[in-house]
């Protein structure tokens, strides 16, 4: 057995008994709820994972991009929702090749890519399972909830080839403190019971209407007509999870080993995790200042990153870290950390217990 | 040939003509003011462009992890400098290896790190070359400039096993605009003639004293004292280099070619270039808003990024992107956005004539 204390530097861990709780927990609160619960694998990239939560009842999967699909494929997952308006001649051949091993559905939000989907699965005799996706207030993809939207969605329906799998939508923007949610989620509903009138009005089946995210997990059936969440975080949360209060750091599966490579420059301890290891990306809630949390360390704060240095304010620690010193680091957010690492850890107890390839990392096509 | 339009999106391109007037161009500056020039391959983590790099006059390459500087070897590179404080059993085990197949110089800033080093190199009976780091106004590795500093640099110069090989700054602070470089790069110069002052009366040899970054490249003439320089972003410059007015967008090489996948929500053009796929970094000047320029869209402002959409807002936009419209972005900062690709094209008037594998990509060890 091999201690984390022998891994080179930096690596993940990934707490294998966290993660399995962390999983458990919401498969078990969607039985509650009677909630179908369709993980987002982006967040771990990993197919392994992915069975894991299919085997905690998970209806199936969901990816981002057609090469994570075709990696989680690979790894034998065969229920596939790709919620990303697939544009392109190449993308749409892969998407072919795809639907012919897997039952895939994207999630799209324009007559433009239903047409093409539509003519893909006409000339390649494969028919693909279509979502419609409406913008319930995050404002990145989706129709609006207007009653030509409903008609477009009608339209989709309608097209040679396609199957008709439903409403997606994305509560991205429900993601701050507890205390805040109640309202958003509110507001929220009000958006989700327009969607819904309007379309059982045009006489659109929404026997399923997808949504969910991480930081409302467990408060997914306050929402209004959704039967499915799609969350990713929660398989092993982030100090953007904890700074939402949707789990605490004893919640947090995921960490960055790192150690102190130089206390050269007064104040400052420098870790060997910079933005090529942790990503760049802000936190996002606060004064979205700081790069992560450090485990035993409250009073240090990773001010500044550069690619390969995270820069450790120290000034007001208690207790220095000396150099040479082990850290670890639980990142703002895993999603574009594992896209960073060709492997991860699987620990328990300091032990590493497992190795997983992160085999739909970099997928961006 | 193929033309760019056939490629799956999102996709780096690298104009290859661009790219060797670079590299020409600063390889001439170098020569004409008898400075070696190293360059950090960082910036691409192509062994190929390396190679290229050094046909033009390099005197040899620069890297941030032995995992990189692995690549570089296996690609056959042969004078490579780390410059990272290299701790852990692991990591010297590796260096140790790569010690006897390649001339390799370590820049460090710790006693402690020396004596590991003259250890390993005893131990292995592989001599490895240090350079001592010194902080001239970063703040992030290198010994303070005082006689104890030097003192450590002497006494790290006379541990067995290990060969001097003079000393390394880096001046990162210095990247603001054209205007602003000469008072900073005059306050340089004085902690440069004081280091040197005290090298000089510690009987250090200081033949090799190492600096330089892009924005100031062309200025490296008139560092005090420095022989060498380190700029990796020069091949392709960003939106970075733009900003500090030390390269134009004509002397972008790199671009990112991405695809409109989305015109659904008003005011908004999504395009599938993410921070999976760009980058998080912010810009470093100004008000640090915007996530990369958009070629032939002055008008429009990368907003926001998800992991894998771009957010363009078109509200001031007098042309509109398209849905499916193919738009090329140079990003803020090229180094962290190509450790995310495994390949990239080159191309030549639109034709891709090459593709190169990232071969230094993820190697955070």
């Amino acid at each position: 057995m091999m201690h984390i204390s022998d891994l080179d530097t930096p690596a993940i861990l990934i707490d294998v008994d966290v993660m399995e709780r962390n999983v458990r927990g919401l498969a078990e609160y969607c039985r509650e709820h009677a909630l179908h619960l369709r993980p987002h694998t982006k967040t771990h990239k990993i197919p392994e994972l992915a069975q894991m939560q299919l085997r905690c009842g998970a209806v199936g999967i969901t990816v981002a991009k057609v090469g994570e699909a075709e990696a989680m494929a690979d790894g034998g997952i065969q229920d596939i929702l790709i919620v990303y308006p697939l544009l392109g001649p190449r993308k749409l051949d892969r998407l072919a090749a795809l639907a012919r091993r897997a039952r895939v559905t994207a999630a799209i939000d324009s007559f433009e890519v239903a047409s093409c989907l539509s003519s893909l699965a006409r000339r390649c005799g494969v028919p693909i399972g279509v979502r419609v996706e409406f913008d319930t207030g995050f404002g990145r993809c989706g129709l609006p909830i207007e009653t030509s939207s409903v008609d477009t969605a009608r339209a989709i329906r309608d097209l040679p080839g396609l199957e008709w799998r439903g409403l997606n939508v994305y509560p991205g923007h429900i993601m701050h403190s507890a205390a805040e949610r109640p309202a958003l989620i509110e507001r929220e509903n009000e958006r989700l019971a327009k969607l819904l009138e309007l379309a059982d009005a045009a006489g659109l089946d929404r026997t399923v209407v997808s949504g969910g995210n991480t930081p409302a997990a467990y408060e997914s059936h306050r929402f209004t007509g959704v039967t499915e969440i799609r969350p990713g975080t929660y398989i092993f949360n982030d100090k953007n999870t904890v700074c939402a209060e949707a789990a605490t750091y004893d919640d947090c599966a995921f960490t960055v080993l790192t150690r102190v490579v130089s206390r050269s420059v007064p104040g400052k301890a420098i870790v060997d995790a910079g933005s090529k290891t942790l990503s760049g990306d802000l936190l996002l809630s606060g004064d979205r200042h700081g790069y992560g949390h450090v485990l035993g360390y409250d009073d240090v704060v990773i001010e500044d990153l550069s690619e390969e240095h995270g820069h450790l304010n120290v000034r007001q620690a208690e207790r220095q870290p000396c150099l040479g010193e082990l850290i670890r680091i639980v990142p703002n957010h895993v999603c574009p950390c594992i896209n960073l690492h060709d492997r991860v850890y699987g620990v328990r107890n300091e032990e590493v217990v497992e190795e997983w390839v992160v085999a739909a990392r970099g997928k961006v096509q």
